[in-house]
């Protein structure tokens, strides 16, 4: 067996302590399927006497991360401090320029620094991955990047944040409204103090980015991604989904169409026929339509410290045996231009629920409207009657452009008899 | 961009016609992700005249595939004759033998002679791929060799066989009879004339033996897999596991026991809660439990040209990419030797179904050789009244070892009030 890998490990959160207990607890094993030792020589983090749950005992501490990137002695830096720029960006960057191999976790920085992170990679020779960026335990940009490599894909499409898929998931089973659930999930852990990131749909954004340009063979192009998040998901709207014969949850999308790649992030009406429907509390799992593989289901764990440290040693595992792939399956060169179309050119069937004055002609109004604007409706609810109260009513519509949904939904909004602002929700085919 | 890898390809079926097809239709992705061009050079199949909807212009035919091991202009033998012995044997170890790197669909060669080949493949330094050989599109052995490469499997549970699959699926929705379903599948195309590799669980013994060599890390070992198929389920144990919130499938189950590897095929009680009991008609889905990543499941389509060309292009492409791995995850030196438990040491629950004499005592002579056994009972079913008549009991027991429940079996089957051999379907947890 060959000399150790030697890795240095910067963070030491919960994924860091994590994946120094992994390579301890499965190091035999690890060796074996690695062809070499990996061992952790350094590591860095702000607080050394923080009780980690783990011995640190025979670990050099390295005050600046940086130095893990010059130090001669560590062959692989994993970053796992986090955030899209600050020390963890200057590490990388540093580690990846000095031409050593770089694993991170670090959705936020691949998604918004691909394009430059691929360039300097193939300056450099250096390599970087990411398996734990996206979906945490599943190994879904292997499966994308080498399992499907022979496929040209036409969708991705994913529950990427288990934060909100747990929160949706309660919503739905106990008949709960978001803001009760949110809080519940904030004192339980689930859900962070500050939960925008995951809530408003950014963390998944973020991992879709990712996905599409393995997907789709082009650069990363997080800002073209149309993002909405689960803060206006209420538990009526759950309840019709149900009535409906749809699940309601926070989808990533990527999908090749005419015009380009759509990359929407929004909750979705979800069929009970798809896989997607039937993934609840904390798991992720993604669906890849693709040609001529047809459609593959991963599903698992997609956060926590054992399912992303599985993934940040997967990549130790491929680095240590000499697996090579661009840093997107190809390199930058042969990367396609493959053009983000904008959210209004989306064409889809939309399930929009309005409260209205329970009064004659207000249905005229409505479809009216639809009309004008060439929506067609598949169906209509409107459950009782409270004349002269706000009642629900639920409309369905066929396949539509988003451009038009958006324009009659503004019109529709102004109507004296609609009294909140209207509720959408896309439905995607199962 | 380097030289093409130049392919020969052996067998030219509907798989081998697939891969032609798609190294054709996908030729410019498939070379930017293989850093190469991908070219089917020469091919070898006994009929050259028949139309396999594809044209075989510019191709070499050679008529001994063993030719093309020889072959000094062939980089990769793509083995898709079939067969563990007999001309695909002889033209893969030839292969090996010369150095030249293997990719074959080949189930029964590699569970058959897994041992054998992964010695060869150490002595000259050639490599053998098998994607294709299990659970066909789906990435499942690189999922496991690589993606989890990190973790200590405890199981690897799933349905690899399509047709087994569909048969039952339907048997459920339509309630129909084995025999029924089984000549309709016959005759659309979906079961073979003669079915006997499929649906007496040979096809998915040999997947799960390769399955488990690679989760568990040691030498395939298909002789020591349990094999029962479906050709006994009936449509009235299919009615009283919905009764009981269970689907039947045929499942492929390697576990880690304290007393070694437990390795077994046949039908078995699904609860409702998990995947696999969702996964109907021709697809196959795999779940892995392991440590730190938890559940992890993949599904898809198992067989077919496209899947399986999938399978067979995505080796290629790791071949052209000089992605290396052992043929087992780790070098045959670091194989463990975890030993097979026979099928008589299992413990789990069962499903027991007797066609009793509806007469009293009956019920009281049928409990008393369980309890002489050690075997308790968890529930017990008996519709209806029909005295002096056969009627069905249905009983499920608490965790019992198999041993002693085919003992018990014996002496149920022995006694005067029990009409028919008495069925036995294992449940499985969720």
């Amino acid at each position: 067996m060959t000399r150790p890998l030697a890795v240095g490990i910067a963070g030491l959160g919960t994924v860091g302590a994590g994946v120094l207990r992994l390579l301890r607890d499965n190091a035999a094993l690890i060796a074996a399927r690695a062809g070499r030792p990996i061992e952790v020589v350094a590591v860095s983090a702000r607080d050394h006497s923080r009780d980690r749950g783990i011995t640190l005992h025979g670990l050099r501490w390295v005050d600046d991360p940086i130095a893990l990137a010059r130090d001669p002695a560590i062959n692989v830096v994993v970053e796992l401090i986090g955030g899209a720029n600050g020390p963890a960006r200057a590490l990388v960057e540093s580690a990846l320029d000095a031409g050593k191999p770089v694993v991170t976790a670090n959705k936020a920085l691949i998604a918004e620094h691909g394009a430059t992170l691929a360039a300097r990679c193939e300056r450099s020779g250096a390599k970087i991955r990411f398996e734990a960026a996206v979906a945490g335990g599943i190994p879904v940009i292997k499966a994308l990047r080498e399992g499907l490599a022979a496929n040209r894909v036409a969708s991705v499409t994913g529950i990427f944040n288990g934060t909100c898929n747990y929160i949706l998931s309660r919503m739905q089973q106990e008949k709960l409204d978001f803001a009760a659930v949110l809080a519940d999930a904030q004192a339980h852990g689930y859900a962070e103090a500050d939960p925008s990131f995951d809530i408003d749909g950014v963390d998944t954004a973020h991992k879709l980015a990712i996905l599409a340009a393995i997907a789709f063979g082009r650069q990363v192009d997080f800002a073209a991604v149309h993002v909405e998040g689960i803060r206006r998901v209420s538990a009526l709207d759950i309840a019709f989904a149900e009535e409906l014969g749809y699940r309601i949850k926070l989808l990533g999308i990527a999908r090749a169409t005419e015009a380009g790649i759509e990359t929407r992030v929004h909750p979705a009406m979800v069929p009970l026929a798809s896989p997607l429907a039937h993934v609840d509390g904390v798991n992720n799992a993604v669906v890849a339509e693709a040609d001529p593989v047809g459609a593959i289901v991963f599903a698992g764990r997609g956060a926590g410290a054992g399912p992303t440290a599985s993934a940040v040693v997967a990549d130790l595992i491929d680095l240590a045996r000499g697996r090579d792939t661009p840093m997107l399956g190809v390199v930058t060169a042969s990367l396609e231009n493959r053009k983000s179309v904008p959210m209004g050119a989306h064409r889809g069937a939309y399930f929009l629920r309005l409260m209205v004055v329970d009064q004659p002609g207000v249905i005229a109004d409505v479809t009216a409207v639809l009309r004008d604007h060439g929506i067609s409706l598949e169906s209509m609810l409107q459950h009782g009657r409270s004349p002269g109260e706000a009642v629900p009513v639920v409309l369905v519509t066929h396949i539509t452009r988003e451009s038009e949904m958006r324009a009659a939904l503004d019109q529709l909004a102004a109507l004296d008899s609609v009294l909140e602002a209207p509720a959408l929700i896309r439905i995607e085919p199962a």
